[in-house]
């Protein structure tokens, strides 16, 4: 056996956020063009329906007409899973098929008669799309991907309210780095350190710990290795995971460990990053680009001579995802909107030397950016015997 | 930033064997009609090129002509992450794209001038797959996961090796079992216990951890619950993980917590069970189909009134997954062959009363089944004070 189920939390939203939700789903499938949404387990049923579990290789789907009542189809054995959960209580006819049955013939038969257009969420794995496309002869699959961002981009209060929750959650994190950085330990000793209070302060689970340890730093993507910090290292320390709630945190600090003179070229570094960054938040407004965010972030780094070593986008969406839409991009003219909720988060990647990232959790306010994170960006130094000290407080 | 890369274990097979799989995907695709075979992170990728990182949205993919030489796409942020891997070691092509770029146009470079059948893999997301078919009009999607699992089904000796070391580290776990479980303990409690253990003896992390005592033994995926064992529980522990080799564990047995006395009907279900399972292992030789081996389990239980209550196929392959092909169900008519390895499973699930499975992983030998569990399958009651008894050897 094995559940093998995708490990998103359940969201716990009142059963109306999930109705209003599911009603606008429908409503901007039908201006998209689609008959008909199919929601595989992933985040994308977590938001509609509040809750999503399914074993990879049995369908499990959500079917949200352009116009009717929607349906769920979850495999026999899988049923009790659903059981108590939000799906429940939603006005979803929750239908099951059993090991040995067609799974896709089932999922017709909850389809609309006249459905010719297919619209499926982003994750959905390439087996279960082609195959009901398969089963609908003359259909067309299109992507819901655009469509379903139209709604989760914008949070709520409760969500925002999540996103509070879970950077305060991290900050927590961020300020005890102190405790674990120190040289003489490897950057995989500190990282489970880090990882254990992920939970200890509230997460459901540690998603990622980045740290990233002198030249190690230079990689954006490292997570963490057998290297051992040494005195004077640079370390960037990008952390975050799902609360309870489903939402994610993620943020970012890059950490000075003492024992060594600290050249000029890092203090000069880590202040251009740190402009970049604030420059970045600074910008946030309602009524601007994406892509204008990532240029105020870009700007600051470029005019220090340094552009070609920011090699990443500026940030990324962020919610039942730890990255999802709005992506801050070149090239991303979508306009901010109150509600909406993104990593700014630029960097300074030196080959062979060593990486700095500031990264905070914004939301988008009615005349600025809201912090969902406060931990300070000052360049902190760790791991002197006498305890951390921020270099900006001195 | 967060790299939320996929978690597959890295393979470490030689690199002849992964030149001999991509040599081998390339002729069964040409065979299927398919022009070039496109696969993202998962355990496909790390089945051919013995790697597999990538963010779920920034877009990695293995371009595998039907004739012509492969390539790899990988964000340039992620690169560093290949470094080292086998990939870089076979005849492939690793190109990047950068955070601005369209990674689909970068794809689209990478595809064989004439190209008009795309097939995918089972896992892609449906935003790679329709995005890669948009970008070459008239272009065609396929599912290449049928022609994937021609040759992953078919395990080779490092395979077969590999999944006997993952099936005696779970052995080990379920001969301890009674070190945890016991009456006034939750099955959180003993779950967290088991999923530890799982990683002592020798897994790279727990996958999923079923402590299903008394009724919730009924809900064959049930994980694990506050509910407190109780003297006299029949508990279903289902576990299993995989091992730094990325190859899977998967073993089930079922328990009597000790202090009450065993009604006769827990311990005819359990011979019921025990029985099909022993004669689904029986029919297991190549040759002969999957469904043949659902139908030898199935028929024990029918045969005993009790068919109603066996709500789930008999297994399901493993290997680089803990669910792939083949699945041993009523439908499917494949013929076994040496060097298959699946799960056989029978359970009987008696809703609101409990549940008992029992599950050993064979592989196809020239004869029969070579079983890659070998942990007692007798009943065996624990918590007692005088530690665990197992009924049959008595």
């Amino acid at each position: 056996m094995a559940p093998d189920t995708t490990d998103e939390p359940t969201a716990s939203a009142p059963v109306a956020t999930y109705t209003d939700r599911l009603t606008r789903l429908a409503e901007l499938a039908g201006v998209s063009g689609a008959d008909v949404v199919l929601i595989t387990p992933g985040p994308d049923l977590a938001y509609f329906i509040g809750h999503s579990i399914g074993s990879h290789e049995r369908l499990t789907c959500l079917v949200v007409p352009a116009a009717g009542r929607p349906s769920l189809l979850v495999p026999t054995l899988e049923r009790p899973g659903w059981s108590g959960s939000p799906a429940e209580e939603l006005d979803v006819a929750i239908g099951t098929w059993t090991d040995g049955e067609d799974p896709y013939a089932a999922l017709a038969e909850l389809l609309p008669a006249d459905a010719r257009v297919l619209s499926v969420d982003y994750h959905m794995p390439a087996v279960h799309a082609l195959n009901a496309q398969a089963i609908v002869p003359g259909s067309e699959l299109t992507l819901a991907g655009a469509t379903i961002a139209e709604l989760r981009m914008r949070k709520g209060a409760d969500e925002i309210g999540a996103l509070a929750a879970a950077g305060a959650a991290i900050d927590r994190v961020q300020r005890r780095i102190g405790e674990w950085l120190r040289p003489g330990r490897t950057e995989n000793e500190v990282a489970a350190d880090i990882g254990a209070a992920i939970v200890a302060e509230g997460h459901a689970r540690p998603d990622f710990v980045i740290v990233g340890s002198g030249p190690n730093g230079a990689s954006p993507h490292h997570e963490a290795s057998d290297r051992v910090i040494e005195p004077g290292d640079v370390v960037v320390i990008d952390i975050g995971g799902p609360m309870p709630s489903g939402y994610f945190s993620d943020c970012t600090r890059t950490y000075l460990v003492a024992g060594a003179a600290v050249p000029d070229r890092v203090r000069e570094v880590y202040e251009v990053v740190r402009r970049a960054q604030a420059a970045g938040v600074a910008a946030v407004r309602p009524g601007v680009t994406a892509e204008s965010i990532d240029a105020a972030s870009r700007t600051v780094i470029e005019s220090a001579g340094l552009g070609e070593y920011f090699i990443t986008r500026t940030g990324h969406g962020i919610g039942l995802e730890v990255h999802e839409h709005p992506y801050l991009v070149s090239g991303n003219t979508i306009t901010l909107e109150e509600g909406m909720a993104f990593s700014v988060e630029p960097g300074i990647y030196l080959p062979g030397e060593f990486g700095v990232r500031i990264e905070d959790i914004v939301v988008v306010g009615e005349s600025g950016a809201r912090l969902m994170n406060t931990a300070p960006t000052e360049l902190t130094v760790v791991g002197s015997p006498s305890g951390p000290s921020t270099e900006g407080a001195e």
